[in-house]
Parts: structure tokens; C-alpha cells; sequence
């Protein structure tokens, strides 16, 4: 058996069993490996931002990391986006990188670079296999990284030598409990006495919460903590998956724009952070702080990301006397609703939205300017998952989408995605249909980047001229989605109002498999 | 007047007047500046893969520096794969990457990231402008190292505040002068001395050509060296941009295969490299030696890739007493050459380039397996430029071909690109389109990664089963890249005949303007 071999075997004793792909030479005895040993998926992805992108996914929905296959230093680089937009996300991910043989790195071939320098910035870990004899407890290791919570990116870099050379029989092998999930860190009690004791202040308080807090089971203890002390709820802005809809506690989202999210924490005299960390501005602007939280606001962190959250929430709960109580803040199916006709608007569409999310989806949202209301608006659908860009990196829908659609496939995925940002990485769309994944995909196509409209406005620069405007605008030529996304063999419509929006959603909807819509707004 | 607009001016003054951008929020005060300052160019590319391939194409022909303009981390990242192109064609660049103002950046907002750490592999040379009284000196040493022979890779951090923040009236400007390319060192008289010894032996020797030792000029005097001393020509496989053609003097690229490469060069009993490194293969294989040229055979360098080329080969020919000489091997026009006809191969298709290429066409090679031949057999094509990938980083061609446009936009540039490859930058077309470039892209729809067939049987890994065939090919579905095209605005036809090709190659090229013909071979 080669190091290849006995790394596909490692991964599968770890249980990771689903491998995003796109090899090049020096990962051909992974890929001949993928045939001899069976029991690994193999996803081909035409671009590794597809790759490292449907891993987040992936790890977001199936709470277990995927494995990515890599090319040398240049594909690790084009992955290194949505692998940002991952550790932002405590996503897991056992990237392995192909890496010249050895002695032929000496040489400084064309392909040459220093891949674990392109690794570092994008990863919590990274390593280089020295020999096949340490190939299999180097994969632990990676697995074990990949699987700390909340999870990380774990870099494995894969020498061509290390990957032909026979496993010598004595090499160790890493048990599968070695590779399993370590326990979150419980946190001290002292932290769940400080968190009991603001809640007790009798001031307006936030309850922020981030990672796994937004799953339903600790949104609804946080509930049970709000009916204790009229606590308020919040999910912080970057959330990589939160549990909602109809029967499930509501925790609106941090608002985007600096002024807005200031004004929504102004009057909170107190802040408990349950898996998330003090609220920042995702950019600076000329005289504006970057802290959001009014400045005399007391802040206490309960736990950290990676933290047991659930458990710090029920101490805390219980510690309250909340365990009991009817949550709070049930979100209540919105059954009056119909789906709406006429001109495209932000809240037509999440109307839309809200009338045919089916029940159990996995809304992956990138829709940038266009969605700032959806989320608010789409309390009352069905329940759902919505996943958010983590690391502000655009081109993280489609690529999540696909890799939430592998991770469940029984469960429709609902792609939310912008035309700038789904110009990055749309070379999903064709490994939605070789996979025949269940996405819609629905493009919201202003042929903008309607965004920094705004926030060429808020940084001061004043009014765009027509240099400035020819950078924001993407409307020339307007780009057509539909024959795009033909052409990568997916069915495709084109809605320009929110009937016909309403009408090609739903028949998307309908269909097991991929589907795009371009809404033009 | 502020830092970005400060940056602007000095770009100008430094003659970079090109700037390709794909900016986001914290650039949002360059773009600003691009309205206030005249005379810069500015293309946007919407994946930063466009942004930092057509900035190398745009070196190649130019002989010049364009500027390019990225998002923070994530946005570079998603650049560095043509970056490493560019770096390993010797092409100068000026990365202006867009930073958090300092304060923000300790908030650890979602989007922070280590800027130089993703900078560092890629670049030459890395540096953050930690105020707005340093950007003036800042930018001209990022001018001035890209500027520096062949060409290096300059990445200038520019942090959102330090672009906002108005330039002090002391602050130094550096002057155009300084700004200038360096001179390129003369080699030592040593160097010519060995080189015109191993020339002298009688021993069949290679001269080995690179950088700009492939230009028309160079080449010239280097087929008088060959006709004064018998030598053999060959180009590095590598080769950032070949004149070549008829009525130039040939050099027959390295070949890409190990043994068809040791094979070409087991006769010769030295090698005299001119601008360019000892030939080794582009990846290892078990077994194989990683250098080409036979174990016995002598190197000798006459003149590293930054160093004066053109001087060096003409003092060698003076040292020969070649100056005066015909060169020798000069191509002649093939003008008995007729369009063919039927069932597509390489060899067909190579005759419709032949009869079809224009005159001083640039043609950008990245037809990977299915162009291997093309060189050779056309040769005798109207005098041309021939660009191939440098890094082996594939999604070269199309943004280079844009970026060549740019440079030239009275010379008709042709993209030869593999399906495959072009997958990774599509985006490119619609920067073809929006700057109505004249590039002419022929796709070449082999429907599968067909190099990697060849690659996973020459590293021993046996014939692909079902899972690893699945890897390797496109075909499920196919990739329809007409329609794809038209969906970013450019004319396209399919063509699945030599005759058809010929048609649709041909009346693409008559048009000013881009076009796409996809080749099913």
C-alpha cells in the first residue's frame, strides 16, 4: 500500500468520506487511490474556489469535515478565499495539497512555491508529510484538527514521493478514536455566574449569539433565558448557520451598517456573548467607531466559539431557573401570506421567499444588498437553516450550496446569491449538475456591485463619477445568467417581476435537482 | 489632496497608466481618486484571476507594469495564481491591496487577514504603507521594483485610512527618474569568454534561450552565433513571449514530456544558458530524473533572465566573429498551405493557424495537451508572438490575452485555451467584451483534463478506474461554451470539423472586436 492509499484509508477511518477535488499531476496517486480504495465521494469542482467553498458547506450542515484535493501552491491559492470565509466560520476542512516530490523541489520547477506559506494565513494548521511511513499519523492529526470546535482548517501537504512510496508495515497507524471529535472545553462556572448576574442586573440587556448557540435546541433554552429575564436575543452578523422559521426562537441578526447596528445596541447596558465575540464593524469609516456596542456597555463573554455552548446555555438557564419556562420569542408561521405580483422589491421578494421555502431548507445567503431584509422578513417561513458568509469573501453561495446540498441530500438547498458575487465561483453551477444537487439557485441581478454604491458614500468618497462608476457596474454587457447557467447544464429562467419571479421559484422548487432563476431587480 | 489620490499620481508619474481592479469597500477612496486624477485606465475584471493574469499579459507585450487593485487577503488570494504566472514569466506588477485602517484591524473584523502572509510567496517584494506622507515614496519603490529586469512582483498594502487621510504638504514625492526601469546588469566578460569557449569546442552544443533572448532582435543574433558555430537553438519550454514566425529566427521550445525533453537533448555536450535556468522537468516521476539534460553534459551560463540579453548575445557574437554573419534557420513563409478539411486533429488544426494567424498577431498558448505540436507546425506562420504559462498555474490564457489587448490594441490577439483550463478564469470574456478588446478565443473542448490522463500513467499509477475517470473528465455534462460566451456578450460559434473551424476561425478574426470558437475535438 502507498502513502496515498493509506492516507484515503485514514481519512475514512476518521470519517471523512467525502473528498472536493481538483487534482493535478503530483495528487494522480490520491486519484488512482480513490479507485482502490472505495468508500470516499469524489466531487469535481472546475476551480477551487468550488472546492474549499463546498467544504464550509459541507462541514456547516453535516457538522464533519470534508476533505479537499488540491493542486500545488496555485490551487491551494484559488481556494484560499472561501477557505477565509471557512475559518471565519470555525468550518472544518482537511485540505490535502499535492506537493512536488522531494528532491524535485531543489530543482525549482515551474509549479514550485512555498505552499505552506500560501496555507498559513487561511489555516489554524499546516504540515508537510516528510515520508509515506508518517502519512497515516499525519492524517490524524489533520482530522483531529479539522474536528476541534469549532472547527478549523487543518493543511496537509502531500509530497508526489510521500504519496507513491510504499508504507513501510511497522508505520503507525492512528486509531479512530484518536481521530475522533475532541470535547468542547466546558466553561468555568465563574463565567456562567458573571452571565447570571447581568442578566439580573434589571438593565437592558442582549443575550449575542453565534456558532452552534444559533442551532434550535440552544436558541430555545436562550428563549427560556429571555422569558426569565426579558433578556433580548441577537445573532451576531457573520452567523455560519442558524436554525429559524416557524416554531423556533427568533434572534434577529446584527444589523450590516455601522449607524443601524449602533442604534440597535445603543440602548443595551449590558451585553452576554455566548459564542461569538464583541461586535465590530466589518470595515472602518472615517469618524466612526469600530466597536458597535455603545461605549458604557458592560460586555461578558459566557463561552467562547469553541466552547460547550449548549451546556453553558442550560447552566446558565438553569442557574436562572429558566430550565422550566416557555421560550420566548417562538417565531409564528405567517399562513396569511400570498405570493405577491408586480415590481421587484426587496420585500416582495422575501415574501416570495416566505410563501415557498419548503420546509427543512437550507437557505445559503449571499445576497448582499439585495437580502439585508430577507431575514427579518422570512422569521415566519417554514423552518430553516440560513447560512451566511462568514469572512465577508464574496463568492461563498454556490460553492456552500453544493457542498450543503452532498452533506444532505434529502433536504432542498436555496442558494441566495448576487450577480457580482456569483461571477466568482460560478463554476459551481456545473458540479450542481453533474451531482444533480438539489439547489435552486436564485441570482439576484442588479449588474452592480451595488454595495459599494453605498459604501463609496460611507467611507466619505463622495458621489462616484464615471471612472469610479465603470468599477461598480456590471452592466455592460449585462451579464445573461440563464444562458450561462445552460451552458453549464443546469434549467434556467429569468423572472423581471414577482410573479413571474413567484412562478419560476416555485417550479424550481418543484424539481428534484439543480435549477437556477435570474431575478432582474 | 489624499494618500489614494496621492498613490494615483505617482503611478502616473511613474508611467504606470494601466490599472486593473476588482476593489471593494476599503478601496473605495482609489476608486474615488480615479475620477479626480486623470489618465489612468482602468479595466475592471470581475474574479480577481482576471484581474492578475491581465497584468501579466499586459507586461509581456508592454514591456511595462500595469497597477492592479484587490480586496484585502481574500482578494489577492484569489489572484495569486496568475500572480505565480507572472512571477515565473519575469513580469512586473504593482499590487495595490486594500487594507483595514490600522485601528480596525485589531478588532479582528470578519475580513481581516494576514495581507502579507498571502502577499509573501507571490511577490517579490511586499510592503504596507503605514501613513498617507509615505504613499508617494511607498508606491515608487513598488514602481521601481516591478520595474526591475525581468520584472518583479510588487505588493503595496494600503490600509483604508492611509488612503483617506490627506497627504502632508512635506512629504517626500519621489521623481519620475527614479521611478524609471534599473539598467539591466552587462554580464562579465567571463561569462561571454566560457560561453564563446563551449561554443568553440566542436562538441555539439545548445544554445538555450529565455526571457527576452526569445525577442526577434535577440534570436537574430543568436542565429548568427548558430551560423558561426553550428550550434543548436531551443527556446525554454517556459517561455514568457517568442517572436517567431517567418522571417525570425527559430528556436524550438522544450519539449514538455521528460523523455521526448531527454531525448532532444542527450546529443548535445554542452548547453550555454542565455536568460534562462538548467532545463528540468515540470513535475518528478518515480524513477526519472528531474534534469533533462544528459548527466555528463556541461552547463554554461552566459546571462541570467534579469541581465542585459540582448548586450550579452551580441558581445558573444562579437567574440565569434559572427556578427556579420546571415543568421542561420531563419522560418520561411509557408505559403503552400491551404485550409483543411474533415475530421478535427492537431495537426489540422495547426495548418488553419498557420494559413489564418495575421500578421503580428499575439497568440496566447494554453492549449495544454492539444497544442503540443502548434509551435512547431507553425513556424512558418505569418511573424507572430507566442505566450505560454510560465508557473503552470492554468486560467492563464484568457486573462492574458485581455491583458495583451490592452497593451497592443491594433494587434489582433488570438487565446488558445483548453476547456479545462478555461474554467478556472470564464470571467475574462466579459472584460473582453466590456473593453471591446480584440482577442480572437478558440476553446479547445477535449470535455476532459486530458493532460491528467497521460500524467496519472506516467507517474505510474496505472490506468484511471471509474472514480478517478470521474476526476478527470468534463463530459456530464458537457460545457456548452457558446452559449456561456453569448451569456457574457461575445459573438460565439461551434465548430466540430477542420472545415468548420477554419470558417468560424476565420471570421472571427476579421471582425475588430472579441469572439469565441469552440473547437469539439
Amino acid at each position: 500500500m502507498n502513502g496515498a492509499e493509506r492516507l484515503v484509508h485514514t481519512l475514512l477511518d476518521g470519517d471523512v468520506d467525502v473528498c472536493f477535488t481538483n487534482p493535478g499531476t503530483s495528487e494522480m496517486h490520491f486519484v488512482a487511490a480513490l479507485d482502490k480504495v472505495p468508500g470516499m465521494r469524489c466531487v469535481l469542482g472546475l476551480f477551487e474556489g468550488v472546492v474549499t467553498g463546498a467544504a464550509d458547506g459541507y462541514y456547516r450542515i453535516a457538522d464533519k469535515p470534508a476533505s479537499t484535493l488540491l493542486h500545488l501552491g496555485p490551487g491551494l491559492a484559488n481556494g484560499l478565499a472561501n477557505l477565509h470565509n471557512a475559518k471565519k466560520a470555525g468550518s472544518g476542512v482537511v485540505n490535502i495539497v499535492g506537493d512536488h516530490a522531494v528532491k524535485h523541489l531543489a530543482l525549482d520547477a515551474p509549479l514550485t512555491s512555498d505552499i505552506a506559506g500560501v496555507a498559513r494565513p487561511m489555516s489554524h494548521w499546516v504540515h508537510s508529510s516528510a515520508s509515506a511511513a508518517d502519512i497515516a499519523k499525519d492524517g490524524g492529526e489533520a482530522i483531529r484538527q479539522a474536528k476541534t470546535a469549532p472547527g478549523r482548517i487543518a493543511t496537509l501537504i502531500l509530497p508526489a514521493d510521500t504519496a507513491w512510496t510504499d508504507v513501510p508495515a511497522e508505520a503507525p497507524v492512528p486509531s479512530r478514536a484518536s481521530m475522533a471529535a475532541p470535547a468542547r472545553p466546558q466553561v468555568p462556572q465563574s463565567a456562567i455566574a458573571d452571565a447570571a448576574r447581568a442578566l439580573r442586573s434589571g438593565e437592558p440587556t442582549l443575550l449575542l449569539l453565534g456558532g452552534v448557540a444559533l442551532r434550535a435546541n440552544a436558541l430555545e433554552t436562550a428563549g427560556r433565558i429571555a422569558a426569565a429575564t426579558g433578556c433580548a436575543l441577537m445573532a451576531e452578523f457573520p452567523a455560519a448557520r442558524q436554525e429559524r422559521g416557524a416554531g423556533r426562537v427568533a434572534a434577529p441578526r446584527m444589523p450590516y451598517v455601522v449607524d443601524v447596528a449602533m442604534n440597535a445596541l445603543k440602548n443595551f447596558k449590558r451585553i452576554v456573548l455566548v459564542g461569538t465575540t464583541r461586535p465590530v464593524g466589518f470595515f472602518a469609516y472615517p469618524g466612526k467607531p469600530g466597536l458597535l456596542a455603545a461605549p458604557d456597555t458592560e460586555l461578558t463573554t459566557l463561552a467562547a466559539v469553541g466552547d460547550d455552548l449548549v451546556g453553558a446555555l442550560q447552566a446558565l438557564a438553569d442557574e436562572l431557573g429558566a430550565a422550566k419556562l416557555a421560550p420566548k420569542g417562538v417565531a409564528q408561521r405567517n399562513t396569511n401570506l400570498s405570493l405577491p405580483e408586480g415590481k421587484v422589491d426587496a420585500e416582495g421578494v422575501a415574501q416570495v421567499l416566505s410563501v415557498l421555502i419548503p420546509e427543512n431548507a437550507i437557505v445559503v445567503d449571499e445576497s448582499v444588498t439585495m437580502g439585508r431584509g430577507f431575514a427579518t422578513s422570512t422569521l415566519g417561513a417554514a423552518p430553516h437553516d440560513w447560512l451566511t458568509s462568514t469572512g465577508g469573501s464574496i463568492g461563498f453561495a454556490l460553492p456552500s450550496a453544493a457542498g450543503a446540498a452532498i452533506a444532505a441530500p434529502d433536504r432542498k438547498v436555496i442558494a441566495l446569491e448576487g450577480d457580482g458575487s456569483g461571477m466568482y465561483t460560478l463554476q459551481s453551477l456545473w458540479t450542481m449538475a453533474r451531482e444533480n444537487l438539489d439547489v435552486t439557485v436564485v441570482i439576484f441581478a442588479n449588474r452592480s456591485y451595488q454595495i459599494l454604491r453605498g459604501e463609496l458614500a460611507g467611507v466619505g468618497a463622495g458621489t462616484p463619477g464615471p471612472r469610479a462608476t465603470d468599477m461598480l457596474t456590471l452592466d455592460r454587457p449585462t451579464i445573461d445568467w440563464v444562458s450561462m447557467a445552460r451552458g453549464m447544464g443546469l434549467d434556467a429562467a429569468r423572472a423581471t417581476t414577482l410573479g413571474e419571479f413567484g412562478t419560476a421559484f416555485a417550479r424550481a422548487l418543484a424539481v428534484k435537482g439543480p435549477a437556477l432563476v435570474e431575478l432582474v431587480v
